[in-house]
């Protein structure tokens, strides 16, 4: 099929030549004009602006968005929508809030257009190895839309799926983050135990190696940290600095509202939000407390 | 090679099928009689107490014990030592605490047998699909081991590993176990969140299928939860109840006495004594306060 | 001063009691006519409707809003304003998301009415001990308030503080809340531990009058537990279920807002929804995990 | 009555100085000369070594221990029970780990010597606010003691209480530090949000005054928190670096033990080792795997 790709950055760029190394025909757009030069090396119609790219595609056209979340995406809807016709679909599928998702296919839908939510996993791998989708949306619309996810997939048939109703998709997926927090933590904890008991001395790579197979905390995210542990398990050359990029407070306030307990996905939040406190004033208040009651020396402040 | 298991439940009897499946001779023994004729009628040489079967190896003799962590260890090596020579090999595969571990192992090194501590995950699937081994003690006696290793692993060169001086298989283990509770808690909560989620209707074996594949959580334990959610995404016949076996607890105290921060291995514990906690003390006083300061009507116990 | 009284609850009433008490004059209204009644007998005027207890008001008029946070206020506010007058003075004394309070004041504001937002502590004690208040709003309203600032407070000068601009009064008063949702945690944990160590058959009640006077903890939340275990430490007829009431859940996300790590006000959120979870899906799913992988029996439900 | 105070540090000289203002006598040692050489100048007999000081006291002697807990607790019994007669009274006021207490008391019991163990909170300010007590032992020497208790408590009757067996003093002093590790940690996450929140531009010093009065938080650690905040609000010489003396990972664990969950009081101590962990190894492995799934940038370390 023919799809109008917004985006072209590591997910748009990739997700486009998966989608042409199986025979789709995409039609490439990005601010950046050089990543779209760059796409038609690599076969894919370059498109010099949002109404030159619909006018490119055919009814149903088919426009997927892999901007990034926030106002990049209401930006995009108002200059595609005005050019779309009634059946056209509009397919967003990067990591925007589900919330905003529910708001924004309401007003595509006003205008007659479907919308469609595609929560996205797969990183930097998903060229070769296949994304995983998390959709969201209307049958008629998913059912067109099929061969594009067949092919992102890592097979026809798995790493995709009909969660609901427009929303879904990119609810499911902030909640897939969130997992992906406290397993991420986990793992990163374990290690750091490891590396802290130096009576033994163990080399972390080989650990890793050695869960790979067979244990029961066998994954990908540990396939990685034996890849990231690789050059030196020290790290030597990583500050102790971890973003965040939305999905897991998402999931950390919806878990709230929603009364259910998170505490490890909640704790995995706040560690990253300890990553990034300088001379944090929880602790020197702490400090300044015990100082009050205690007569307990405080560390002086180097600045 | 030929290898006394001493230990014949779950873990004892399917590790002495894997061996024997691939040509390894195997004496087994068991406190259940039945457990041993079972295996006899697989092909090993049963025992019918520990020095009979110390009596049926040749020296340097294996003696791998498979018996719950705790005093069952203490036990055996009680019983099984004295039968025992210079140069014989004593395997302790079980969850056991590593300071047990080193323990023991001054014990039988003064007695001149080697000790070697096996950390063994991989639950009732490590028959079909090979253990994960994290090993610890002496070259010498792991050497001697390895074609044991070789096979009870999912490959001769995957899946286990000589982690360093005696102990450190089970320190490893133990961190293995503590990571297990905090990314199955991650996924329990992840899931928790998605069925609270009414108006979206989740299908949550759906859910779990989409991300086998090609999602960044991707992982074994996520294709476990999708078998555990095949047939009722319910879970109707299961309690709120989760016991936990020692690894767990270990490791969080460990973090402590290394002063490793390790939030998400800790509440992950802590969520289990939760599940296990009724009538709980905490919130009955927490209510009980609210009352005081803000009037506020408590719930009146059902008992 | 004359102040007109919104809202006749266990607040409302009991601050009309010490405010008439101090020889100020109070118009009371409630839905409830009976809380107006009760009022009346105290010495306060009643009103029957919102534009009488307005007319009743010399200018510039004072309205003081005790009534639950969310859509009362609103309501209340839609029903006061076309009867006030340039000058007047809404005050909002409730638990309100600071939110909804700049959003209220925009439109007092633009009406030419002050909005004045007072977060008020101390419950059912605050008739005979005093209200701690932390008020928020424009110098000229706060200054004509100040009357019934200093009689309301534990003293004049003291337990009532003008925050900053409307807002801060309901800020401040969220932070305090989430603060006592973490105090009141870790008090009822340490109890908790205390019953739970059989072996030492410690009197609850005993240890709480000995931390009261002399100890780092004594504090008047201590206070009161000590009257909660007073009559039976057991606490026989209280279920282990406690509410919340916004102002946690709002200080939590606040702080995930303004990236500050608060794990111990989070986590004691988080056991206020744990106390609450029937039949906790998390813990449903650890242990049918549990069983796929290790073959661990699992607790047949009850249901 | 007369008091052999051994450990003559911020808590036994200013205990020393209580007793002797309220008629009592102090015989003094400690292993700093001019500790002794000070308390004499305030009215305390010095003793030169620990056997002298013994033989200054009348039977039944009371030795009062205030020395680090530990191996100094040891080393004290050691040096002292010989000298002992049965009948004499060893008290232990420090901060030791009550299983170590019950050792001791084992040992002294076994001599004939009554053991008994005083947790004892109050810091610098107990000299003249009195010091609240937890006491365990048995009762006859307890009713020995109850003159010095009653001096050194905030009254005669408050703040001082016999839990139980020796030991439970001890146990009951743990878990007082476990909860003011919690509470502590609820007003600077508390202060910290407030402080993060620049729109509103809070005085935090006004804000905690406001909260000394009348609130529901109010507390003595707030009352120090005031202080704490009285030069600068900023903190500017206190680096964010929080020590802790034991009690709290005692705590901690023993809740593990009890399968108790305590949560926030966990919680507090875990981020008292986040802020000593320098280079966190858990951020730098988060980060890596971040930029091995996501390509995500990663901060290059200073280093």
């Amino acid at each position: 099929m023919k799809i109008g790709m917004i985006g072209l950055g590591k997910m748009g760029a990739n997700m486009s030549r998966r989608l042409m190394n199986d025979g789709h025909e995409v039609v490439g757009f990005d601010l950046d004009e050089k990543a779209v030069q760059e796409l038609e090396s690599d076969g894919a119609d370059g498109a010099t602006a949002l109404d030159v790219l619909v006018g490119q595609l055919d009814p149903p056209r088919v426009c997927w968005m892999m901007v990034p979340a926030g106002e990049a995406v209401d930006a995009t809807i108002n200059e595609v929508l005005p050019h779309l016709n009634a059946g056209d679909i509009l397919v967003d599928g990067g990591n925007s809030n589900y919330k905003d998702t529910l708001r924004r296919a309401d007003r595509a839908k006003e205008a007659g257009m479907h919308y469609v939510d595609v929560g996205t996993s797969g990183g930097v791998w998903g060229l070769k190895e296949g994304y995983s989708m998390m959709v969201g949306g209307p049958d008629e619309a998913i059912n067109h839309l099929r061969p594009a996810f067949e092919t992102l997939a890592p097979g026809p048939d798995k790493g995709w799926g009909h969660m609901g109703a427009v929303g879904s998709g990119h609810f499911v997926k902030m909640v897939h983050n969130g997992i992906e927090y406290g397993v991420m933590q986990a793992y990163a904890e374990g290690f750091d135990i490891l590396q802290a008991k130096e009576e033994f001395d163990l080399d972390l790579k080989d650990v890793a190696e050695t869960w790979r197979f067979g244990s029961v905390i066998r994954s990908w995210l540990l396939d990685l940290t034996a890849r990231a542990l690789d050059d030196d398990p020290d790290l030597p050359d990583i500050a102790p600095w971890v973003d965040d990029s939305g999905e897991g407070r998402w999931t950390v306030k919806e878990a709230i509202d929603l009364d259910v307990p998170a505490p490890v996905i909640t704790d995995a939040l706040i560690s990253r939000l300890d990553s990034r406190a300088e001379n944090s004033y929880t602790h020197k208040l702490l400090a300044a407390m015990r100082n009050q009651f205690g007569g307990h020396d405080v560390k002086a402040s180097d600045e």
